[in-house]
């Protein structure tokens, strides 16, 4: 890779957000931001013990602040690289809840991690992600990825703590698309239409067989595949399920 | 009329607030709640002298206090009635703003008054919705109404602090009409697809003929309709536009 | 009514057609369209009955010929009136069946009648729906309604022979819809979306209360709401669910 | 490739269908299909030149005789192997009519070979992507892709002839997906939103920059990344834009 380039993955869990961490790591220094550094110390660990480059930040994204923060610790730590990839992973709970039972508070900071998270983030990515698309020795686009769920196109009842923001995040990724593709920024929203195979998520569908679960590495490889496409040819959303799901 | 039953309208501004509140109040006792009584005093005035009944409370329908005390008082007000109608028509502002120059505070503004808005405003009308649908006497099916925009399902660039929340409101409105539908409340989601003809709206399409305009005495009609639907024929979502709409 | 206007339906059968025929013949003569006389013989008796005009022809829609032949008669039955309401209920065949045992055939035909039909009845009715937008004295914008069904949004496994057809005459009302309302004819759509309750229905959800399916009557009473609506306020397309439909 | 397998590619014309060929000659033997045999003779003669291989067999997809007796040279050439991927690229014109000037024979038309063609060539393929599914030593999932356009989600005025069987083709594509995903086929659909830089657009946004244009070979390299999708991670829909498309 010609250019100095780095990735960053906000909302880095056991699932999705590492092994994203670990497939952009095979080809960019990583920066991984999660609240809580169990999350991510491992993590870090065993991408630099590989042979990568990784560096984990603490981080609230839902604070304009603590984003601010983490990426001028990037800034420092990989001073002079440009951002090849920015990936959003962060999200409020999925959380069935009566709606006469739901209290302000939950919904509110639902919204607040997975949209104003993802517009903190945003607004923090996007310089970067625009000097990499002015770097003519960029190998590809730089991208910049959300994670949406199943809900982002489906409100079911007692779902809409979680429906409401991912609808939101997902009209986000489509305005920041449009406005930044003609930059040279490729943009992406990902529905996640299904479980994703995961320690939290080991008892459910325990009777199926190993299809019935969306693979994480799976999903990071899709991701890698959107990062690889060209300024001809941008896709802005995908969905992803795995072969067993009803849809 | 056999029940007694009132209507409340939240957001009512001179354009399809204050309708909605004249076609309700030909049938019920209204409740118009805005932030500023400007908004609502010679309304208030102009129906109770037509023959109707209406009050008017200042309200910030971001604050669950505000809305909470709103109800104390229409409780009181119109002791013993329940709710046959309640129109969410708040809104953040309609803003073009490049990504990177919208601050978070207005960002979060505008799903204050959107979304959390209109959460608070559902939990704080459904009781009172529901005492009508367990109603035998009561005439119409009692209707929660959701207005939306061309943002509700287009997000476009430099709109996401518009087009975020009203995607997120179309979904809160879905999630709830699937959870409200079986216990006998309707819940619907109107797209305004236009321009609105409002005195804000006065120099907008100017040299165009009166049809470039969506009549907002005609969304409210478009609303009773809606409200007039038997349990057998829930409308959950409309779209509305001027006949010389580009669409 | 001061003009002279008819309404027009295609696919009369026992359910949403006849209800239309109905609601439609209490303000305009109808001419109701099936392809077997027996659809529509009691109901023309019916409404000539009581006090209504109705003529019945026995049509094949996805036969230009025979179309046209219909609405020669309508001409002369009707003479030197506009049409003020054009209806199109004809649907090819509900059936699940797997992809592996469909037979092109009856592919082809339920396209046949769904779709091309649909093309015809329109092409056939939009110079006399014109004719109506242009006369001074109609009462309300000359209205043309696709009848849709769940399958028009969303396409389950071995339901492609009516979900095919289903997308495709949704897209057929938006264009013209998009072509057709700038001169003054509304155009719109229904996703109706749960079991029409009509003879053949009989015996499906039985053990549920009437809530549980969608009436004709109010199908056709949301018919003429849309006919109604004014044109600074044309709704494109509106979902009809039963209060206990699952969605 | 431990299993013998085939890719089949159905609309072989100077772009998409041509590139893919290309794209899947380099892992599979291919049989490419098109009603007109220059349309892939000196492509075939390129693939099998460059230690490809390659048969061409003229075919009319509208047709199910000609799609079956295609099929059935395809097993004789291809004699024992299963089917990795088929590619469905055949479309009827993109034209824009005033509705009322449309024929009805040229709408039919259209549906043949893009609905109608795409069910046939299903139809007949997915006995053979079964059978790849069924085969252990089967590198990738089968997958079976259908080319869309904008016209599958957005149906303009006077598009009327191409959006329909667009729209239509999606269901099929989406029912199918739900039916075979279980039996382990990967079903996608590709909304292709722009202009694809091929010599009969040679003349469209000439003034614009390259990334105006789609690239034909950077479809069909993300058709290619759909068909490395795991069982655990099937992308059913991508949309494509070049970067500096307006959306």
């Amino acid at each position: 890779m010609a250019s100095k380039a780095f990735a960053v993955i906000a909302g880095v869990g056991p699932g999705t957000g590492a092994a994203c961490a670990r497939r952009f790591a095979s080809a960019y220094p990583v920066a991984l931001l999660a609240r809580n550094p169990e999350n991510y110390e491992s993590l870090v660990q065993e991408i630099n013990k590989n042979g990568g480059k990784a560096i984990g930040i603490s981080t609230d994204v839902s604070k304009e602040d603590s984003v601010k923060a983490a990426f001028k610790k990037i800034e420092e730590e990989y001073s002079g690289a440009t951002c090849a990839a920015a990936i959003f992973n962060a999200s409020g709970p999925f959380a069935r809840k009566p709606l006469l039972e739901m209290s302000v508070e939950s919904f509110a900071k639902s919204w607040e991690v997975s949209v104003q998270g993802a517009l903190i983030f945003s607004q923090a990515s996007l310089p970067h992600l625009l000097k990499h698309a002015e770097d003519s020795s960029a190998k590809y686009p730089p991208t910049l990825i959300f994670t949406g769920a199943t809900a982002s196109v489906k409100a079911n009842a007692q779902m809409s703590g979680f429906a409401a923001p991912k609808f939101a995040l997902r009209a986000l990724s489509t305005s920041i698309a449009k406005e930044f593709a003609p930059k040279g920024v490729h943009v992406a929203h990902a529905v996640i239409d299904g479980v994703i195979d995961i320690p939290r998520t080991k008892d459910w569908l325990k009777d199926m067989p190993a299809e019935a679960k969306i693979g994480a590495d799976d999903i990071a490889e899709s991701y890698w595949n959107l990062h690889l496409q060209s300024k001809r040819c941008f896709t802005n959303e995908i969905d992803i399920r795995p072969m067993l799901e009803k849809w």
